[in-house]
């Protein structure tokens, strides 16, 4: 039930954030509402149509358009005024990266022949993959293969659900458990720059 | 029945767009293939696949690839007359946008429990992704997402056509009471290059 | 059984190429990982997702997951030394190359509605996607649409399979005469930098 509100406060965090991007790239205002709504729905669409389940969440709650379509112009019409806000995207993107994983997990425990790991693994698809989506439509790299981080969360959060589960726990015991380290691990890892180690390129010059 | 000749024109025509982006990067002949089939059928194919409607319109009836292909080769021979047509083709893409809309949204239209919402969005989506699918793989920032109203005029014919159905209109009146406006607006757009509103970016500098 | 021998090695071999691409862009730890489990099971992931056919190898295997990902650590500790492997690594893609393309015909064909050109492109998709959603990731127009024969390798060993296949050719038979010619034009391909035809873009340039 939190869950659920927590839910449609990230898709829409995480619709401003596809917004802020399609502005600075000039996009119109259609460009603009498909990169806010594939930010935010398209973690659990790449989800369902890798495991097959239909209809996907936005073609059975079509509200869920008007949600990131809406957050996309009211981005576009504050743009200029956003930049005082900075502070509570980050933490609003940090709490909706933990509910997407938590509610991917919850899909993916559904298919019973489904491997703890692999449920762990759809968790993450469902948190990163909307950002990987729209920096891929952004012509970038996306940001999530390189910053601090950021999917290792999603994965530490689903796992510590999905093993809570796995010993009987309460549901919302274990929902709290999973989602209050997570979110607050993200903060910590945004305030200290805490990143996954990188690797020494020399010796790999010539490969490509 | 002429939305079926239409449809062939059209798949020939985006496939004859994609294989000059492709000719236009130096790639092969196997690469100027691929671009031609996705520009042309990948945007039925996204919608195929995001609906979970199998199998696909290519896998049941792959003569569209010899389409594709062959339109891909013809162009690739005759790349150097090609700018002799260049208004032909903006009338047959324009041609093509609102003949996918409609196939699109008769497709949806086959899910009963579809939202009316829902159906347009997905003649959008065959409409428009083939093209910006063709885009991602040529490394640009998807056209649709900045140019001249195209996707809009997507969404206005697939919503009249959806529109009218809904009031026991005519299945034929229908189709060409939306078909007709929209090639028009279309057209309209590409000559006086009307173009959705774009927004300030100033005050978002700060924030990737 | 020897193919699925060949199919761990060829995995593994993808996983190794995506992870070097990873490392090259300056991605951390999961993006290397990520990269290369893309690399090595998208082919067989947007096929499957194309066919309608679930669950996905590496949902139904999760062991798949931990291969690429061990390969991609590896790499990512070896990386310096990695420069005395590079012809090592192109035999074994252009092994993988066949090999993926092998199992993805037989993947298709047990859809008996599937023409066979279809079933060949399936294997084709098979074969080559991997390595393009790696591309697309790393923000770089795909080099399977630009390169020295390669998905037309990848064409060929499937039409020769499928086609031996239909004359009532013994399955291992079939297999040995596919992989095996596959296997060589490859690496001739690669020796004599063989390509597929380019064309001028001369009168096109307008176009965009």
């Amino acid at each position: 039930m939190l869950l659920h509100y927590i839910y449609l406060l990230a898709i829409t965090a995480e619709a401003m954030s596809g917004a802020i991007m399609g502005i600075r790239r000039e996009m119109d205002l259609f460009g603009i509402s498909l990169i806010a709504t594939v930010a935010a729905l398209g973690g659990g669409t790449v989800r369902d149509v890798l495991i097959g389940h239909y209809p996907l969440g936005w073609v059975a709650h079509p509200e869920y358009l008007a949600f990131t379509i809406c957050a996309a112009i009211v981005t576009a019409l504050a743009a200029r005024k956003l930049h005082h806000f900075k502070s509570a995207f980050l933490v609003v993107d940090a709490l909706g990266l933990v509910a997407f994983t938590i509610i991917g997990c919850d899909i993916a425990r559904g298919f019973d022949s489904f491997h703890p790991a692999i449920v762990v693994i759809f968790g993450m698809v469902t948190g990163v993959f909307g950002g990987l989506l729209r920096d891929v439509l952004c012509n970038e790299i996306p940001l999530v293969l390189q910053r601090e981080i950021y999917a290792s969360v999603s994965l530490l959060t689903g796992a510590v659900y999905v093993g809570l589960l796995h010993l009987q726990v309460d549901t919302s015991v274990a929902t709290l458990s999973a989602l209050v380290p997570g979110f607050l691990i993200r903060l910590l890892a945004i305030r200290f720059h805490w990143e996954l180690p990188r690797f020494n390129d020399k010796g790999i010059k010539g490969f490509e």
